[in-house]
């Protein structure tokens, strides 16, 4: 079996310490800001970051057991149980997590973000810039979603995945 | 420092056998169909997957090192050093990849795409759906690559990341 071993960067700050009420997706958190705190000896790595408007984080669902996922999964806009590489359910074969975040502001090594749907302390393993021209810029289908976004409406997680 | 595991769910398939030469992302590399092959074992996670027209690929970057890499880099688009967050180099902190594909047709353990930018053999960490209403979907700004992205063009990487 071929593993790969990765390391912290840094590490999100949120007000989300709990699983259970926090926002499922940054759609749906555009009002919580969340900060990435990159560690000191990347800093440099953050040059030109400030010139993007999005940016997509990669991280680890660390309240998540590695080893510990679901193939089907019942995810939070459904009530049916899902592939669980066709949902953004924690409980993967990787628990790695990903979400494309509004940049607010960069100072030092922090980077001030909107749509934080993370839990405080999440270990971050990469940072990259979201541009549209190269990620997608098309016509979209979203299977099983279609008809179950409703940004109007609040969406907290439950238990579901604890 | 904190590190974490994972392992291969699958491997990509495309005629990239060489760094010089392919292209450098999904949408300069529109005619170049890929395959993501998942391991047998994780069929059941691939259901409901055939709804989406687009899925994110996590993957490494697995001719880089881990552990060799730059904090500056001169990404393709460019000619001066940009700090490695705000670029997709591959010699990253952590040599994780991401490309977001068009799913042209889903059969047993195999995701046909196009869009592949990908090396041959490239292990997959993790497949996600694309869902434009959570990933942005909004005003976008795109730092030092503004008037840099011409997809008319033909964009093939070099020897810079060797």
């Amino acid at each position: 079996m071929m593993k790969f071993e990765f390391k912290a960067v840094g590490f999100i700050r949120t007000e989300h310490k709990e699983l259970s009420g926090s926002p499922i997706q940054p759609a749906y958190a555009k009002d919580n800001t969340g900060k990435a705190e990159i560690l000191l000896e990347y800093i440099p790595g953050l040059k030109d970051l400030e010139g993007f408007s999005h940016i997509i984080i990669i991280y680890v669902f660390d309240r998540q057991q590695q080893g510990d996922f679901k193939l089907h999964v019942v995810p939070f806009l459904d009530n049916k149980k899902r592939g669980v590489f066709a949902t953004r359910a924690p409980k993967r074969p990787n628990r790695i997590g990903l979400s494309i975040v509004k940049v607010e502001q960069i100072k030092h090594n922090m980077i001030f973000f909107s749509g934080a749907d993370m839990y405080d302390n999440t270990p971050i393993l990469d940072i990259k810039p979201f541009i549209p021209d190269f990620d997608g810029n098309e016509e979209y289908k979203i299977g099983w979603l279609e008809r179950k976004i409703d940004l109007s409406e609040k969406k907290n997680s439950d238990d579901r995945f604890r």
